[in-house]
């Protein structure tokens, strides 16, 4: 292991953007600053897509108030892709690399985006070519093995958090049936962050259904039926990734087409489908007169401007960061994971861990935080609560 | 005119919530306070449905702290109702109006509330009951006769804003067609303020259709071709009251049943339909391929709690104040108007307007601003500049 590797620096941002992706680009341009092996630092637009096409963005002189502006807003500022590299597309990059001399590569995302990385590692290493190969977390699905949570979560789960804030006072102002639909896949770490919602007893969400837990549509209209008989009204929040005892999504069930990506996920998001579907089930069940109404907060809950967790920033910026100088010091290879090391006062740790570790797995809600299979234990607000930071105050009558 | 008529107040909170309804609440409330010709003050539950059924809040003397966070707090604290009434409707509102001296009515909501404020006044002088009616305004869809604009709407705008920013940045990195659906029956109001996401020349919203002009499915078309091809992208915000040429509303058009309120407003939001009609039709007319997504903001966009211009903020609680000032001075019934009378540094008057100035009409954007029926002028940013007040900083390569 060479520890003064000299070459130029690549860094891409892959998968959906979050909140907060840009904060672990600029933390690890930041970090690898000041390091005088490394020469150039590039940016590669739209992912692995810019690193075969050669199309670079030059960020080795961009000011530092440019980069904290840049920090500070939403989406992937290199531009993203959900290409999933062969072997093939993997030549090409290296090609490319050996071209601009690139030594060090850094790759931001999910864990689509970190098998990514493992694939581009180990064919580096099959071909010879020394090259420095590190995974950025990153996903609010928050679904990254051997992490406490993962940068962009916390954030999106605090415009879920707000969101459903809101839409239980406006539910209780006119009362009905809301279901609202949240993103998640496998994991239903986001639409069980909606019970930060609850400020009191009676307020909703009323009911949590998570891709963990199997989702029957008649327990769900018994259930819907049993708060809104007791309550006047009832607030569900809906993971998109429901499905019922044979794996089979509910949301597929009623799609004229599935459109599916190059990792083979179905298209969930960016479609009002399986929250009007059960607002039609809810209406032939209970009745067609009841006010049932559906939200799908859709892509708004990863990339609205201005609603951000301070610590969401911070640790985003600092996962970027820690990557750069484990590169810089001479580790090979690996992933960056948050571990949480305190509750009170809440602390975390950066680890390395190795990419296999982490590519291509999902870690999902723990199964005793799920109750009924229509809850989240409320024990479960101390893992949220230093993610979120304080929520707007809530006073009612 | 008696100056001081001595008796009780009540207020109520109507139509659908806002984010800064809770602060005219406050508002009118502080204004009731000074007066020694007022009793109690009674806030209606639900609105004329608590007024009936002797529903009431006591609120002569809430602390003025709690007042305060009830003020910040989003939705209709006392409860909301859509439910508009007839002659034996009012006759009953007056019997318990009798039954607890009631002289002072207080109605916060948009055109069927100023409606609602015009009957029940008209009522009250005609059964020859001293009362004091008057119409504060609210509505996010700024669709008010005599007024600039209406509280609750520069909040509403700014969510609107704030998601379309960070949308097209989410659009940006993952290209593709994006279609947003805006709240908006009538007044196109809201989806034209999606044009303040715009930073620089190639941000989205690319395309803006609002209610005000006619919407032509095969003119939308080629106008997304046409961004599509330019760009290599395409964000649309669209109203959800869009329709063609003879006044049919799209939405209504793909709905297998349609549900109307008492007003006999067809049901609009809390639907996915639209978006999805759209994305199912240029995928058809263009490309199954393509990648086009659609989200409805839905409810999101009235009641997010933390998302709120402090500009609103401030107006809803003066003009509730406003009302309960004129109707203590002896005035026996208007409406509140927000008149601009300053452009920079920016001013704005609350005027008194007669409640039939106002009842049960629509205001709608001028005709002037709307482009090519597809984009809103870019000198309207200055109408919205300063109710939405300074938005989230954008950087971008």
């Amino acid at each position: 292991m060479s520890k003064t590797l000299a070459g130029n620096a690549v860094i891409g941002q892959s998968g959906g953007p979050t909140a907060v992706i840009n904060q672990s680009l600029v933390g690890c341009i930041e970090g690898l600053r000041g390091c005088d092996a490394i020469g150039r630092i590039l940016g590669a637009r739209h992912a692995v897509r810019g690193m075969v096409e050669n199309d670079f963005i030059e960020l080795t002189d961009v000011p530092q108030g440019r980069l904290d502006r840049i920090a500070n807003t939403p989406s992937s500022a290199l531009g993203s892709s959900r290409d999933k590299p062969d072997e093939a597309y993997c030549r090409e990059i290296f090609q490319r690399f050996e071209e601009n001399d690139v030594r060090y590569f850094f790759y931001i995302g999910g864990n689509d985006s970190s098998d990514t990385a493992r694939i581009v590692n180990e064919t580096a290493r099959r071909e010879g070519y020394e090259l420095r190969a590190f995974h950025i977390p990153k996903t609010i699905d928050n679904d990254l093995e051997c992490n406490d949570h993962t940068p962009g979560f916390p954030s999106a789960a605090r415009f879920v958090a707000q969101a459903l804030m809101g839409d239980q006072l406006d539910n209780a102002a006119l009362p009905g049936i809301k279901i609202d639909v949240i993103m998640g896949r496998h994991a239903g770490f986001l639409t069980a962050a909606s019970m930060m919602a609850r400020t009191r007893d009676s307020d909703g969400p009323h009911l949590i259904y998570v891709p963990e837990a199997t989702f029957d549509l008649d327990q769900f209209i018994a259930d819907v039926d049993r708060v809104y008989t007791q309550r006047g009204r009832c607030i569900v929040a809906v993971s998109e990734g429901i499905h019922d005892d044979e794996g089979t999504l509910i949301a597929t069930k009623l799609a004229d087409s599935i459109e599916e990506d190059a990792h083979g996920n179905v298209q969930l998001s960016g479609t009002g489908a399986l929250g009007d579907y059960l607002v039609q089930l809810v209406k032939e069940r209970l009745g067609a007169r009841l006010r049932v109404r559906a939200d799908t907060f859709g892509y708004l809950q990863r990339s609205f401007a201005g609603c951000v967790s301070e610590v969401d920033q911070r640790e985003a910026r600092a996962a970027g960061r820690k990557a750069a100088e484990l590169a810089v010091e001479g580790m090979e290879h690996g992933s960056i994971a948050l571990v949480r090391t305190g509750e009170d006062p809440y602390a975390v740790d950066f680890q390395r861990v190795e990419l296999s570790d982490v590519a291509a797995k999902t870690r999902t809600l723990p199964r005793e935080v799920i109750v009924d299979g229509c809850d989240i234990a409320p024990s479960y607000r101390r893992y949220f609560e230093p993610l979120l930071g304080p929520l707007p105050a809530i006073e009612q009558f």
